[in-house]
């Protein structure tokens, strides 16, 4: 199982690149994490190349489900588990988002919060919370830090 | 009208405190703000100092009311616009949270997701959202970047 975190549009602030990579660091004793940045503008062929029945893409969206933490790391189990999926792909789009398109195809759609976050501290939350999901599956102290 | 961003607990992350001045100082121009941050423990008599008539306290709590930028950008100008509100408090506690007899007598419980995000990325947020904030009250096109 290979966990995929692409972030489209370029970083602003190299203190949260910094803190996105010690989460990292922490979460790849526990799972295979890569993580790609794509320039922005004419995506649309690689986000589409994402898409297919052994991957699994999930889409951060204002407009998508809201999962608490737990329930977050629930959801990484089931895909975990299934041997069928090989792959999950977070996709974090660039600040004016992803195409209607590429939204209606994703597998989920999922939102942070009611607030709007500027897309490098979703990029930022997104790191953390599958981090702290692997840290809920596998009974550490973190989630109750 | 002063604002104060109260966090309680050192900070880990160097990266964050940059994106914390850089949000505030984009803010300066626009509300007076201090920042401050107090050590853990032994908090409750400052803590208890901040409630008065003339303050407006908000707690950051997970089992706050979750607002959208726009619906907090609408609570900022309700406090702003109220003569007898000399001072809003916005208060992030460490990983422990805040104490449940401050909890109860705090103006406001604001919860800004339902994951559980660090109390250092909360104290990011909660900064950013209050520049969204002012920059939606004064027709900013930061909101729509």
């Amino acid at each position: 199982m290979k966990i995929e975190i692409i972030k489209i549009g370029k970083t602003r602030y190299p203190g949260i690149s910094e803190v996105v990579e010690e989460y990292l660091k922490r979460l790849r004793p526990m799972a295979s994490v890569d993580l790609t940045i794509w320039k922005e503008g004419q995506n649309e062929q690689k986000l589409k190349s994402l898409l297919g029945v052994e991957n699994r893409v999930v889409a951060l969206d204002e407009r998508g489900e809201q999962w608490s933490s737990i329930a977050f790391s629930k959801n990484l189990k089931k895909w975990t588990d299934n041997p069928g999926i090989k792959k999950i792909s977070f996709v974090i789009g660039g600040p004016y988002g992803l195409s209607e398109d590429f939204r209606k195809q994703a597998n989920h759609l999922w939102s942070l919060s009611d607030c709007t976050f500027p897309s490098e501290l979703a990029w930022l939350l997104v790191c953390e919370q599958i981090y702290r999901g692997f840290t809920i599956l596998k009974g550490m102290s973190y989630h109750h830090e």
